[in-house]
């Protein structure tokens, strides 16, 4: 279970108990697919809708890209690839590419309009056994396709005509170039449902496939977030409401940029994910909260400062999990370093004090606190904490009166590029 | 030359020119040493400054660690490792300890409080050869000063009366627990001069150790960043007191956000390094403009939405270099993708595009953007930007009324700390 504190906000903002009860008007709009996007909610009940059967073929496909490729070039932009590479730093490590292991590297590319960055990830795969997954609904998106391109040319020079057993795509059932490419060249093929935007489909094939070939336990992630969506949707949203609803009283208070703050490196990708969930969810007519990352303790010695002194416009989300490493800080050394009130403690203690202490200057400093406590990392919390933000970004954005289910400001740079280019 | 134009700013303050005017007495207060944290500016004259003495010991040490060590373990937080990061990435690759290459593989440790994360590090380096540098002026930094207690009692354990030689300082010239520790245990030792503060420091032992590992060529890197400072002193500030005083003009037009948008991979922890940088000189008094980065194209995908159509409380600011590859995108392809519109163009043109696309859209959508062109990316040019980037955070904060050297917020977590753990 993911549990929320709001007990860091007190005194801060004098609208909470309101929005707390326009939050169960919100979340009752989203159950009842009534609201703006309705049509983009199956995420929803997807922790219990999923098909087995797709789930079995994840695990074949998975098991013959283990089998056969020392690298998976995974190709996506934006939800095609953000929460997966999450998932990978946080279930098996932020350094997971450098681990000795019978898993293959996974490089996430097709996500920049830098040949640079994509001549280095080619020169990385160099003449190691490799296999390309394409993820993109309609096929189209130019970063993800042209490096497609670009990959699918190595391939069949490496491969020939079995350079078609090696790609796999995630794209929609029926529409779109890259359904009829895959049913055309006969290439191993997933669904996103239509139903499922982008930001909100890491728990479907896009982020599933990426991790069971990282050798995440993906029945284990559903289940969490299965069990999750239960508590939650049983319990009038629970704390992803509480969560939501705090969020737009601080917003509707002055607090316009919200920091989430995670205690552990391999955190940082969770952020990148939540920042694009919520910012491209509610960063709409005119209004929004702007979602920022701190990767602690390194940001402490960073916008640490501004947190503690500088304009009172903002609130902290601390992403809280248990320090799992038994790793002591050494009491016997013999350096003279003025640091023996810390010698002899284990790092989740000083994790743990880090934390408090950081919250306590804090908010004495005018920064209201949020408090997520995920337990511990592991398979379930990830799956659990996904299912948490999706729902409170979808109650979030309705509270704040936009469809937190369209991306009207993504295709402006695009028309734009393709008039240039034209 | 760093290059910066503000015509994206037009029409979205009225303020600039007095802002600009302002500017040149914040310079005057910078140069005379008369202003605030006056004690601390001796960046401003340092790629002249420094000792050739100095550079030829670092380059010595760079070669013995080179020839010695397979990993070079970097432990320091905040401006004692950012500049280094962003370095290597910039100049190598992103990618670096992915590498095949002659050098060390970096790591950058002592930065968190994770023990799950510095077990991840110490699995890395196992059985191979390493060496350890500190970074911290005192020495008694509690990120630092703990994982290095755990590093020297690994590197004993490995090298008995050996290890000695592969530890390397770089502290103050004569104050503190680790100088005192360099002279004691005869380490190899290099100075972080007082009359600069950490996040100042890039440009001194404190990078160009870490660089010259990595086989940067670090002669090449101050002399960009010489360069850039005759020609900005000799200006009255120049581009550097323009993209000062923009964006504090922008500031007290309500532009409470600017987000650094750099469209190249490399540029992550530049980012990161530039966010340190002005979060902490000038996020003080219940006042500083909140420093955000974008990761371009990936987060176009992101909060790219938010910057097309959200509050309209923040601006941009376009870090952009010249692509370099010369990679194409496949023409040829047998893909039916819809982006033939795209095939048998360079990336670079690609990418002007996108920059190109990306600026129309948000300006046309409220966003002010101003423009940082630093050429090619080459060692002379990473001196160059970081130069221009130190002296415009130095004007920026006089300009703000702050003392833009201190950093008296980043003391309160660690007070609480101490004494939740005493």
């Amino acid at each position: 279970m993911i549990k929320v504190d709001v007990s860091g906000t007190y005194g801060f903002c004098n609208n909470a108990s309101a929005v707390r009860q326009a939050a169960d008007a919100a979340l009752h709009t989203l159950l009842s697919g009534t609201g703006a996007g309705a049509a983009f909610t199956g995420w929803v009940r997807y922790p219990e809708n999923y098909a087995e059967s797709e789930l079995a073929r994840i695990k074949i496909a998975a098991d013959k890209i283990q089998s056969e490729s020392e690298v998976f070039v995974v190709l996506g932009i934006g939800g095609s690839y953000l929460g997966a590479k999450a998932a990978v730093d946080m279930l098996r490590s932020p350094e997971y590419n450098l681990l000795s292991k019978n898993t293959p590297d996974i490089y996430f590319s097709g996500n920049d309009a830098s040949g640079a960055q994509l001549a280095r990830i080619i020169r990385l795969v160099d003449a190691r056994d490799f296999s390309v997954c394409v993820i993109s609904k309609s096929g189209s998106t130019a970063e993800t396709a042209s490096a497609f391109r670009v990959f699918s040319k190595l391939l069949t020079k490496r491969y020939g005509k079995q350079a078609d057993s090696r790609i796999y795509t995630i794209t929609d059932a029926e529409t779109g170039y890259l359904r009829a490419a895959s049913i055309l060249h006969g290439w191993e093929s997933f669904i996103i449902p239509r139903d499922i935007g982008g930001r909100y489909s890491v728990l479907t094939p896009v982020g599933l496939l990426p991790m069971a070939v990282a050798g995440i336990d993906i029945e284990k992630v559903l289940a969490g977030a299965r069990t999750e969506m239960e508590s939650l949707l049983s319990d009038n949203g629970g704390d992803a409401s509480v969560y939501a609803a705090m969020r737009q009283a601080l917003y509707q208070s002055g607090k316009k940029i919200e920091i989430l703050s995670g205690f552990e490196p391999a955190l940082r990708y969770t952020a990148e994910w939540w920042k694009q969930l919520f910012a491209e969810s509610e960063g709409k007519d005119k209004k929004g909260i702007f979602p920022a990352s701190a990767n602690m303790t390194a940001d402490l010695h960073s916008i640490g400062q501004l947190i503690q002194d500088g304009e009172r416009n903002l609130f902290e989300t601390m992403l809280l999990f248990r320090e799992q490493s038994n790793l002591v800080i050494p009491g016997d050394s013999p350096l003279v370093d003025g640091i023996d009130w810390l010698g002899g403690k284990r790092y989740a203690e000083f994790c743990n004090a880090v934390i408090a202490g950081t919250k306590k200057a804090h908010i004495a400093g005018g920064v209201p606190v949020i408090d997520i406590d995920a337990g511990t990392i592991n398979e379930e919390t990830y799956g659990a904490l996904t299912y948490f933000f999706l729902l409170s970004c979808g109650i979030s954005g309705y509270l704040s009166g936009v469809n937190p289910f369209n991306q009207p400001g993504v295709e402006e740079y695009k028309r734009n590029m393709k008039a240039i280019l034209a």
